[in-house]
């Protein structure tokens, strides 16, 4: 285990050079025009994950393709098998002018690299690579047989991913999956993530007048999209910061007094996290923490609005349509398309009748919730401990990762949610960066990992 | 008189012919490219007016030239004098793709004269000076000393006509100015316009976090600022159509009954202009017709929001700020500067402290209103109902012409506006036209209003 050690120790300065390579990839899946770049991107981890000494492949899938790794097997062991889950495409990188330097163009500021995807989730799935090269390198036994699972299209929904669950069952049947795609709240609080929020993601377009009109002309006598579409959302928020969809909260299974209790270990307190955000107040929903807001109860975010004229200065029109993008986070025990349906049921029974309603179906997922108690989370825990020499907390995070429902329903596994982001890493934001701590750590945190959950 | 009508009858071939030469010039000011084409039609304009027996001279200005042209004065005479306005620049020709014959190429199809300007403004204005041709070519002593003053920059928002107006205001004063450059409803429904509605133009803009923040991390504790414009702008307007800003209506000067029964006379009714808009339904100010709405009523009106990312598919983001591009029609009485001041109070009274308001001020300018029963307007009804032989209808129009409000401040003169103008003429769009029709009787209308203004 120490060469092991000492490897990561010798390697840092390549491992960075490395990843700045894996960076470099424009790898983003909602815009088409980048497709060229996530096969050129799936192609160069093939080719490095051989060179580390695994077994590799893209697999095709309907839309981007997977790329799958293996440490070498012997038919003869018993060893346990873990899949170790990533995803290589990125967040779009507009506005593009916020950004200090190029998104794919990585540069190391202080102790962190900064690049779209660097810590989610190029860097952190990296770092699990690393520790494998380095049993590999070493020639030092792995205790586990392990199976990279790394994907093209979590930022767009895993469309393709439970088909190939499905198709390759009995290759990917395992006993938990290891993912590094979430956060922990600073260097010295390494964590476990045993819940995550579900999602539903639609588009609303309220069609007005068959073209943009001459706003002197006409307006006054027909509806403004724009404000018919502020009055829609305006009716879906409370003064409380609740949402007043009938039935939006109905199945949610409250929060217990152990979980709130850990939560309030969560380190990052309301002042920090106000400053964090750069925001003039925080605001939620009332009677919870802003830590148990963001991670343990569900929202109607508004993502973006599109209507009328958005160049310089004025013209003076009444828009033919006005729209709006939306996510809704959900917890543990709601389910996707049923909120999808009391939303949508809602929407349609509070549009006005002078303009006409499309809703758009995006993508959905449920939350997910394992027990912080089980003994591959009791390992897990000493592997942080062991890396980062510090206790590690149990955690709730807001973010979804839909693919770990497909893991427990396809597979039967387990997902162990061991984040290395860092709050103020700017994921899916400009200037996205990954701090090379918790790179190094990472790795260290890997390599103990397959000996705890082995041992 | 007869002379002059027979003259009139007698030429129309000649004048339609002169006309397609005026069209021919690609006077676009908004365009530098075109400079010389403005020169050059402003140059054909001074010598067509010397050969009908004009004085007329290019007077230049920081930006396009005027063209003024004047009657033969008789110094000893104490006719009166009014002033003609009107305009020889256009609009840009874009989308090119969309002409049905090329823009510069006047052709006629129908009753109609297809080309750029042909009746904003070259057609409309040139009806009158055919008029005066009538006059001086038969001899047939004018009763009246008239002025022309024909501008290159209507278009752009007439920067130069100010101080042209400051700096010959002797030269130029005036009993009225006549100007056609607006619309009549049918070619059975001549009409004059007598009231025209004001403007602000400005701009909201909400600040929340710093930057764009991943929706899933930080959703739930954090302001949305896409949902706190949506709740801002929803409270502007109620469900009665009212625009609900303290004072808002409080200058309002209310339409007197003979108004609203002039109002009812607009020949467009409900039915028709729903399917003219194509809107699912009219939605206005209750208590008022869809034509009162829309000329003599003031609005709230939102011409663009922003807000997020809207691009394809989904981005899981709290926006960092949302914005709303907003103008208000105003109506006589209501002060531009007064309204701005009590919509700004009113929207920082309301905005929630959870986001930081911005407010970025845009153009203004007043309504206008000049009495119907005037005996200048008498006089104009009357010249329409000789010309057309129907009886002409009195009305607002609900968009903004600027000159007006100068023409009254610096000349002490009220503005006729006799527009000849149809609903389907395609101002400001591809294949604009002006019918034939309406360029003979507008001839014989001005022919006949000199002599009812005059007497």
């Amino acid at each position: 285990m120490q060469a092991v050690i000492d490897y990561l120790k010798a390697n840092q300065e390549r491992f960075v050079t490395e990843l700045k390579e894996y960076l470099r990839f424009a790898s983003v899946s909602a815009q088409s025009q980048h497709k060229p770049d996530l096969a050129a991107c799936a192609d160069w981890l093939v080719h490095h994950c051989r060179q580390i000494g695994l077994t590799a492949e893209v697999r095709p899938t309907a839309g981007h393709p997977i790329v799958v790794a293996k440490t070498p097997r012997d038919p003869k062991s018993k060893k346990p098998h873990f899949m170790v889950y990533g995803h290589y495409d990125v967040q779009p990188v507009e506005p593009l002018a916020l950004w200090e330097t190029p998104p794919f163009d990585p540069v190391i500021k202080g102790d962190s690299i900064y690049a779209r995807g660097s810590t989610d989730n190029k860097g952190q799935n990296f770092a699990h690579l690393k520790a494998v090269e380095a049993y590999l390198k070493t020639g030092t036994p792995l205790p586990c047989d392990l199976t990279f699972v790394i994907e093209g299209e979590e930022e767009v929904g895993s469309a393709n991913l439970d088909k190939f669950l499905k198709a390759n069952k009995p290759e990917l049947k395992c006993a938990a999956v290891v993912i590094s795609d979430t956060g922990m709240p600073s260097p010295k609080h390494p964590a476990l993530t045993y819940a995550l929020r579900g999602i539903i993601a639609f588009e609303i377009k309220l069609h007005g007048p068959a073209r943009d009109l001459h706003s002197g002309v006409f307006g006054g006598a027909i509806e403004n999209p724009a404000m018919a579409l502020s009055q829609l959302l305006a009716q879906l928020r409370d003064k409380n910061g609740r949402v007043t969809i009938p039935g939006f909260y109905d199945d949610i299974v409250p929060l217990s007094k152990f979980e709130r209790q850990q939560a309030a270990l969560y380190p990052l307190k309301d002042a920090a996290l106000k400053k964090l955000l750069g925001s003039p107040q925080l605001f939620g929903e009332r009677g919870f923490t802003a830590t148990e807001q963001r991670s343990a109860r569900p929202t109607f975010e508004i993502n973006g609005l599109t209507s009328g004229y958005q160049g310089e200065g004025s013209k003076t029109i009444v828009p033919s349509w006005a729209s709006a993008k939306i996510t809704c986070r959900l917890v543990p025990n709601q389910k996707p398309e049923h909120v999808r349906k009391i939303v949508c049921a809602h929407l349609k029974k509070i549009c006005p009748p002078t303009v006409r309603l499309e809703i758009a179906a995006g993508h959905g997922a449920e939350a997910y919730l394992v027990s912080p108690t089980s003994p591959h989370a009791q390992a897990a825990l000493r592997a942080l401990q062991s890396a980062f020499g510090c206790p590690p907390i149990l955690m709730r995070e807001g973010g979804s990762i839909p693919i770990v429902n497909q893991f427990k329903k396809i597979l039967g596994a387990d997902s162990l949610l061991l984040g290395l982001g860092l709050p103020d890493d700017n994921a899916h934001s400009p200037n996205e960066k990954f701090n090379l701590k918790c790179f190094s750590k990472g790795q260290l945190m890997s390599a103990h990992l397959w000996q705890e959950l082995a041992g």
